[in-house]
């Protein structure tokens, strides 16, 4: 079996390390692994497996035999050094924003799109978290009904921001609970015990960059200008996965049960719904409380669906609850499926 | 002046004690405050102003002088001893579920239907805190431009649920910034850093009982049954303030500035949001955080609505964001504006 030399850029955040572990897990064939990161985190070690690395400093001439980049470090490391690793031959996953909406660039999610991956110029885009949180759910309803519209607000999670984010919702929480002033660095305002609905610049419109991307990232990889996404995204004070409320019009109408199938079908989709439980009803106690929360979602590589419902507003509306791990789907776990296609 | 013998049901509880602190701002003309409560409660000291006030058993003949009776214990509560109440000639404001439903019971807003108090026979409810969240939004809108459908997302605060609950999300916010295994009480799953899609039963159709008063509440308030409400509803690790996120669907087109108008003309609601600068433009930086959030909305009486966008994917629709003290105008003020209607 053939071998690769792999880079991690940006090994040491919170989606490095992602990758770094889940290319262990899912035996990615790598014959070397190379962790980078600018010059804060140079010098540290990072475990690839059982296996102690230390973290090299991004330089334009780091990419020589390198098969495989994935940049998951800020837009700038992306901007400034994906051009390099494109030049010295190797192909880039990169999961900044920064290539994403280029024509010449591949945006992919492997369930969704997977083969456009050999449409690439040596650059292949991972989507933004809640795109990816979003058409893992879509798609299989697009296909089986047809979506016309979608009206979507998310629960997003601080993990998406990086490791200060982590550290300012659990420093800001202690804070709180010692009634002490939080300090506010990361967020404009505070994220412990509190709401932002401002992830991202707001435009003249009034709409913030995060759904900006939901709706221009859907209609690239659904190869269609006609979806309508009506977005709204909030930060809240939850250290890991993101949650949406979905409220979709489906062209043709379907019953809960049809849509429980055609979600619970597709690869990378699971369903924790009562409607789940058919045919073997269990205790009434049990079966309501059969939903996806953050807290079990955590580390897991699916897209959770559940509260599925009706909208009975409309001639063919449905609702329902999705929760992913923004770190895993959502970021390295999408850009690893990539690298496994083009193996 | 005419003065007013009152009962406060529920004095010792998290709505009880802000009908007292709100009666006492408002200078509500009180003769003699009767703070009651069931068992556990009795015999304990709550302030009514200055003066403090030994909390007394709720019984049957407690109410033989009084004349209003503001009832923010349970719905048991509410069942057994406002009828008492009404029988000694008491007027009874309800905050619980119910009376709510009740065809001769006025379910009320002051701002929306503030007339119809005069229809009681006794009883007249205070609507769920979301539904009031709502319609203080919904309501200027479809007098200016009509309603035609909502789709609402909430993002729910656990004082909704009583001291137990403040206590729960504190506790278990410590336990795990701790590294320990959180105690769940009185949430079927954990709150602390997570997300519970699941406040009240479910029903055959899959929808939680907040869900379902949103609707059913809406249509009496409104008094409109072709109102289409969609709620999707979520309790979020978040101590006082509920947020929803609003995407409506207007009869008639409206502008960005004629939607910002229309909410901030009305009475109790206040907009914070860039178009509120027109005119004044502040620094960017300024500009882009005005949006209302929990920790800026809480001990204050509006409901506060910001990030106000058109939904350019429908031919008339708007989006929006609101914050509002749950404990404030979702109950107890809300209650208090009644009583004043009332004098």
């Amino acid at each position: 079996m053939k071998e690769y030399t792999v880079a991690i850029v940006g090994a040491t955040g919170l989606v490095g390390k992602e990758v770094l572990n889940i290319l262990q897990d899912r035996k990615f064939p790598v014959k070397r692994m190379i962790p980078l990161a600018t010059e804060e985190s140079v010098g540290t070690i990072v475990e690839f497996g059982e296996e102690p690395l230390i973290v090299q400093r991004i330089e334009e001439d780091v990419f020589e035999a390198v098969d495989f980049a994935v940049f998951a470090a800020t837009i700038e490391a992306s901007e400034e050094f994906a051009p390099a690793a494109v030049r010295a031959g190797a192909i880039v996953v990169d999961n900044s924003a920064h290539f994403r909406m280029k024509s010449d660039v591949p945006l992919v999610i492997p369930e969704i799109n997977g083969q456009q991956v050999w449409e690439h110029k040596g650059i292949i885009a991972n989507p933004n978290c809640s795109t990816i949180q979003l058409l893992m759910a879509l798609y299989p309803l697009d296909r089986a009904f047809g979506v016309e519209k979608v009206v979507v607000s998310t629960y997003q999670s601080v993990s998406g921001t990086g490791k200060h984010a982590l550290q300012e919702l659990a420093e800001q929480s202690i804070s709180l609970l010692s009634m002490k002033e939080p300090k506010c660095e990361v967020y404009p305002k505070r994220i412990g015990f509190n709401l932002l609905p401002h992830i991202g610049d707001f435009d003249q419109n009034g709409y913030s960059e995060e759904e900006r991307k939901l709706r221009l990232e859907t209609r690239k990889i659904m190869n269609r200008d006609d979806i309508r996404i009506s977005p709204t995204c909030v930060r809240v004070p939850v250290f890991n996965c993101h949650s949406q409320s979905l409220n979709i019009t489906l062209k043709s109408s379907a019953t809960r049960k049809q849509v429980h199938d055609a979600l619970s079908e597709f690869p990378g989709v699971e369903v924790w719904d009562a409607l789940s439980l058919d045919g073997e009803r269990k205790e009434h106690d049990e079966e309501s409380e059969l939903y996806p929360v953050p807290s079990e979602c955590t580390d897991r590589d699916e897209v959770f669906v559940g509260r599925i419902r009706l909208d009975d507003t409309a001639s063919s509306g449905v609702c329902f609850w999705s929760v992913m791990d923004n770190l895993r789907k959502g970021a390295a776990l999408n850009a690893v499926q990539i690298l496994e296609l083009l193996t």
